[in-house]
């Protein structure tokens, strides 16, 4: 049986802490879908259809991951995908018990395991409510950002 | 003295931690008010007057237990029912942080002393946010519902 | 039914956060044990008997509240002072995490019910193995020690 | 060289807790930048300017503390002031994962560093949330806000 | 290529906890070796051929589970097993921070990857110090050993 | 007046982690010393000797920084070297709480104020502990030592 996980996430915007644990999890799953969520009635940041292409691109030589976006329950996307496991990156004890409560709700509605990867040491402080905030003040953000996909994020005019 | 104890919450619904935690404490005190807290100015899930009759409904035999509505400081609701406690329950060290914060700003005040229990390890991830979260996606919260009170919420139009 | 709770603990020595939780909990129930878990094949930093003793003193005036010492498991002991309450005491999100595992064990073996104070913040920093710490570097614990034993612990030649 | 330090916050408003960090950092720093943060965008609960007017007279004895304002990045006033140190008070664990967060992007960004001292434990739980929220609900935060602007604040009409 | 895993730990006794985690680890792994860490100069709790006996017993129907001992670095270990990922389970969010240190200095060491399940809901207050702690006071802790070896751990005379 | 700081702890040995926060104090205090904690009656990793050279020859080019040895009271040898602040390296939440009641009661009894910085992420992983598992697992360790120090550490035959 192939083992395929989805990675679900706003990706608002797609960082290198993402982008890291994508990389080190690919060895784990046969197949991983990087899974937008995004909710037609809230005001994103960059639209979803940007976010996924960004992140096509940047994956483009790896044939075993795919973007998708959905809305809904992320339970429901991991049936819709066929996956019988959720990734997720945990960077501090605060992530932790927020993921712990999700994941034992996601086990318990649906018997989705959630798969757990520890951020590295360096991306630990990174997430995508503090590159939005360096961004919104005119604050040079590319940093934080994968490489191969910063020109394409700094030329959109928001 | 009567040991009276008021149990404050949005319980946006009530769900089966909060139901345990009231079995469980009634044993503790004489008398137990839950009180309902709302803002007249936000928008809830759930109108307040069906929490107040699904809750009342759940604890029909239980003459200890009272439900009620509050507007404002929950001390002020504390002194107009009597109590000289404030019951909470803890679910995680998250939690407990901000109730620790809660509960000495409210002894400072006026003197009422906070009680805590914790939550049984199965329902350490339930709580409203989520399960509204999962009613707002169509999803089948009802496994986090007490199963008295389960179809009248289930039945209910928002 | 008469409440009746202990509060376990080695109270080597018993220190002013101690005390601020036993004042404050002598109002939740009908009786309170003090509990000093000991164990004959360890080194206690002041003999049992004289932590008895100085409690004891402490507390002579509050017919509610009894000293005894146990060994052994601490819901055997609640057992054996007929005890449905095990009363404890929580200063950080580190002590949390220790009392939930420990609770939720307690109440899957035997049903007896833990509840919680929180210490007062001026209470917070101040746990018996500093208080050691201090005394057995030849420092001035007194600030920590209740006032009404303080001159008996520093008289103790240990 | 001259050791400034920003302090920065929205100080909506200004508590015993952040009076009681700025008192003690004043000796470790040649300069002390009490720093406003603000948005033109949002609704505040005190207008800057009066937070502004607030703080300058409870430090108006201590020549090496100033009170602004600034908008965008702490960063950028951070050199705007030629200061080399970003001086925080951390309360809580939750405080702490946040705190790290920011000040290790702020240091990888700039090269400031950021400098926290522990609020005293009596003013633990005090925060501008908090005081905001008895102030709403018409308690009396009197308790909570720096004694030599106490009636500056009560009779400002909201 | 295989995906190997290596489960290390004491299991000094292996628990329900740890039984769980291992039967839903097991769709993600090709193989999996529980490795049971010994020190040759500390006194255990059961000798580690029981350990060894036991928890083989407990898995013999499922033939990708091996028990093998070790002595040294986990990481040692992991490569003698040909192993390119470290299986762990977290229950608490202090388990969280010390298993973040110990899995970043695996992966700066080694490259050997550590992958996380979170325990079940119902399984998060069951250690290993705790069932030692019931068994040593003459406890019953069957309630927290796997079914299947409850009986050969009950009867073995320490 | 001059700013003066101990830094205290045990450094056995003195890690990378250690290195990275003293070389950014430097610029905050006019002296500061590194104090190395030891007691005549535990047997350490490294003799404290051995410590006082390595960290010695670390620094032998900072003017600001002296290495000394003290028994007893951080605070008491905080006074002994006129120092008026205690530094301190805060890497996880775990480590938050620990340090925050020591540098509470620190305070209480003699007025030392202690200053944190937070480890830069790449050094969050390092602790002492580790480092001292790893050598005697025949592993290298080398990583986690400052460079200009780690031959001879490597040399030391313990």
């Amino acid at each position: 049986m192939k083992r395929i996980a989805i990675f679900p996430g706003s990706f608002d915007p797609f960082t290198i802490g993402h982008h890291n644990i994508v990389q080190r999890a690919v060895y784990l799953f046969d197949e991983l879908v990087i899974g937008i969520g995004f909710n037609a009635k809230k005001q994103d940041f960059y639209p979803v259809d940007k976010r996924i292409e960004w992140i096509s691109y940047l994956f483009e030589d790896q044939p075993k991951i795919r973007v998708e976006k959905f809305e809904g329950l992320t339970v429901d996307f991991a049936k819709s995908q066929g996956a019988g496991f959720i990734l997720r990156g945990i960077r501090t004890s605060a992530d932790f018990e927020y993921e712990r409560a999700i994941a034992q709700v996601n086990k318990a509605m649906s018997g989705v395991e959630s798969v757990f990867l520890l951020t590295t040491p360096e991306h630990t402080p990174v997430n995508s409510t503090i590159v939005r905030d360096i961004i919104r003040h005119k604050g040079d953000a590319g940093l934080f950002i994968p490489e191969k996909i910063r020109e394409k994020v700094k030329e959109y005019r928001r």
